[in-house]
């Protein structure tokens, strides 16, 4: 049962060490430009970091929970693909973002392609299931066996 | 297994797709005010949308935590309408929300009353586990057999 | 089955209660300091409420995470333990930042530390898995053996 999902469980793992890094990276932004809490407002320097670890943040639990739905619901092994190049593409991203605007967009697009697939790997995996248990009909299988008859 | 948290699972995949489109909102919202990033701030119409999208991404993964204690130690369908009807009074929220900030108190107190009673349903579903595994007592089954005798 | 997890939901549903009763402190503030949505600037004493709330919904959904790993991979004794402190942590550290932002360190570098005690236990409990899983090897177990050997 464990076996099952413990590679998902890893991939996690190492997005909330990735979190962390980002978090570190604000708290360091922070005192670089001389920005106390409360506030949040700064040079364009501090703010494209902390805004880049929001952006991270916010995406973050929309990730987990897309990655264990694919994982359970499809393929744990599409999911730890696509959920390492998600984590890939955040830290190009927040290294994008920390130096210029600009810097954000490729790895922003790349990641948010990643994201829609594993959303539409995770809703095929719940409709798949949805039908067998409904209708009795595992299309994903059948679809296998079509393609890999014997 | 699965087949007890499918219904769980469609709904958050229905949920996922539902921050997306209010992320996608945003991106929009930036455009036609032409508020760039790491800016957040700009005209009310733009701070509303900006807002709304917060606060939705805020609760979500409360929403999904809850939905899923729910439905694993409560009831599945009472999980799935509660769900469904919580993301309902999120879409009304950022729709009213965006027309103005008064237009998104309504769909607040609707979307705030579903989730206290998942919260609710959560406490109760759990508290009847722990006191069937340590007092070997399913307080739950006992009152629905109450209910429905024979 | 849901015998070992019901602990762990049980400080879940805690945690998602504290986070209700931080974001009901924010709706007070911005009464008492009369801060109207979509604003989420105004007198320090507001800034500070809404940054602690912010911070703390932040992080919420990586404890969460770490949690249920720690508990499903690790221990779910050692997960309740460690969690249940971070929660009370979180409670310290939204009241000491609604006084001063000096006030938020202490609790701050608590939970910080119970945080990263968390992400240690999930990270060693998904790579004790692994191991058994790839290498046929239970180390944990092993090292519970050679410190208690009969």
């Amino acid at each position: 049962m464990l076996h099952q999902v413990v590679n998902i469980a890893a991939v996690t793992v190492l997005g909330v060490i990735e979190q962390a890094y980002f978090s570190l990276q604000v708290i360091y932004a922070r005192r670089k430009y001389s920005v106390s809490p409360p506030s949040t407002t700064g040079p364009p320097e501090f703010e494209r970091v902390f805004r880049a670890q929001a952006n991270c943040s916010e995406y973050f639990p929309i990730f987990v929970i897309t990655l264990w739905v694919t994982g359970v619901f499809f393929s744990q092994a599409a999911a730890c693909v696509c959920g390492l190049l998600y984590l890939y593409g955040r830290l190009m991203y927040f290294q994008g973002y920390s130096e210029s605007a600009h810097g954000r967009l490729a790895p922003l697009y790349f990641s948010a392609k990643v994201l829609w697939t594993l959303i539409g790997l995770a809703a095929l995996g719940v409709l798949n299931t949805m039908c067998d248990l409904h209708l009795g009909l595992d299309a994903l299988q059948q679809l296998c066996g079509f393609f890999s008859p014997n």
